[in-house]
């Protein structure tokens, strides 16, 4: 369909590659660059006029670069009369921030959702937000893709006996209960606590563990100091042996170094978020969120439900 | 008065501090810094209910970087019930792709209005936009000053003889009649022309420059090519020596190294971007903004006219 066109920005131009094979179209010519300033320079090289446009471009680290290379290029996009302006955004930076934590804080993940829609995007189709609620910050169709069902798929093809899932804090509880449906596993929780203000947490871990194949699973891996500290304490326990698993790897400061050094056997992740080489550890294997996001573009464009995916 | 508020972010927090001083305020108490990805973190650490903030930033280099800390600082206020938030914003980035002059081009600086807008000001004050039509992308009140007053006074001060104010382009002669006019001085015009397509420029210099001092005089001073080759030309023409200013040193690249090597004597900038140590070389004269700016916060706080200060 010569009126679909796939976009890439800087984030994950290989991701983009792969979506733009699995849907059959080629890329669309464009160059998103620097002036001599540190200005974004877009050239969109290409008629887009009437098209349904998707842009491929996740807001990861370095995130205010790739906001504002996504939010020209939509502008570029706007003015250069695209009928529809979809963003896929695999990983949505500053989902963080969503919601007052303390006085005076922004919320910034809203704050971006109105930039996006201000900029003039139609849609939203994303992986894995932070928190669902998210969704609601948007005023335009957003799509929110599941990347628990890829994870399961492939710890499925392990064929690993005697699995518990484990959620490393109370809030990743729904996500460790979607996999261990999955995989017909039991799940357990680490249930920290601190005793009194200033004393170390404890990590107490309700549900059985002993002898069993732990797999923890979160939807970000940042510094890692929670699901490294989560899988020592699995071990300590007499779990049998310890894997990882998370949609979006971020990945920042000393994650790496925790990871190599925790009792994690096995860290698995998505392409939602572009690695650079030296984050590419032995232990590390890296699933694609391609074919999901294909056939929901597909979908989109086709006008049929996207929420057979979910599963 | 305790209901003014001043709050710096990160792209130049020294004049920030003037300004303050000049009104008569302490700067508002806040961090802004970086999660370990690279997200922004923003803590206000006072009550601001109620009040009349000004944020003191240029979206100068790292663009993007100081673009996102204002609009998420804008979101925090409003949040946090700030009565109206004003943008100081001295060096206003993203100015040049204010128009689509190729097909399919963004116009950032549109696009930078807006969101300025959806986050959340109620006004904005700065200083010698790119193009004074950038005024017009802005549907909230905007405070336009200008650098050539002080710019003016300082060229003044020097007592120099027999000058002449020189535009290194065409798009410059207004800004350049409005020093001569303060310096009761004649003005010349560099007439860049190129006499075929893939012919070097030919550096036509139109007016009388003959055995004067000139003082060439941009908005922005970026990878300096432009001024040093004016520079050069009106030398190699007869100039007795050249003075070269503006009021944003953008100074990327490799503008350090052609004003040292140029036959620029002096280049005369002001503060509305923080230059680093690296930057400031002998030939270099920093002005302040902070008295102009500090008098149009204290104008605008108490309802008078600010178009005064324009002289
Ligand atoms: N990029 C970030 N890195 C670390 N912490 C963050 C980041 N963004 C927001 N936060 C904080 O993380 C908290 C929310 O995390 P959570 O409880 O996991 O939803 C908020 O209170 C934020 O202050
Ligand atoms: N940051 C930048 N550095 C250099 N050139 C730019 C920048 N932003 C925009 N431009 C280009 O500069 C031209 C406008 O400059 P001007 O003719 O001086 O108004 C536009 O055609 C833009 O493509």
């Amino acid at each position: 369909d010569s009126n679909l066109k796939i976009f890439t920005l800087n984030s994950n131009p290989a991701l983009a590659q792969e979506i733009a094979e699995i849907v059959g179209v080629d890329l669309g010519k464009s160059s998103v660059t620097r002036f001599s300033d540190g200005e974004i320079q877009i050239n969109i090289e290409e008629s887009i006029r009437g098209c349904d446009v998707y842009i491929i471009q996740s807001t990861s680290g370095p995130v205010n670069e790739h906001l504002m290379e996504l939010l020209i290029m939509i502008d570029a996009l706007k003015r250069a009369s695209a009928k529809t302006i979809n963003l896929v955004i695999p990983y949505y930076g500053y989902a963080r921030q969503d919601r007052k934590a303390r006085a005076r804080e922004p919320i910034t993940a809203k704050l971006v959702a109105n930039l996006i829609e201000t900029a003039g995007s139609t849609r939203v189709i994303t992986l894995d937000l932070h928190a669902p609620q998210i969704q609601g910050f948007f005023d335009i169709p957003i799509d929110h893709l599941m990347g628990v069902p890829i994870l399961g798929e492939y710890f499925l093809g392990k064929k690993l006996d005697d699995i518990v899932i484990v959620s490393p804090d109370h809030g990743g509880v729904t996500r460790a209960r979607k996999l261990a449906d999955k995989l017909k596993a039991p799940i357990a929780i680490i249930d920290k606590r601190r005793p009194r203000p200033n004393v170390v947490e404890v990590m107490n871990i309700v549900g059985n563990i002993e002898g069993k194949t732990a797999i923890l699973i979160d939807d970000i891996i940042d510094t890692a100091g929670t699901i490294t500290l989560a899988a020592n304490a699995l071990v300590e326990n007499g779990a049998k042996e310890v894997y990882a698993c998370c949609t979006h790897p971020v990945l920042s400061g000393p994650a790496i170094e925790r990871i190599q050094n925790s009792k994690i056997k096995e860290l698995v992740v998505t392409n939602s978020i572009a690695l650079p080489e030296e984050k590419r550890i032995d232990k590390l294997v890296e699933l694609s969120v391609a074919p999901l996001i294909g056939e929901a573009i597909i979908r989109v464009h086709e006008k049929q439900s996207v929420s057979l995916l979910f599963d």
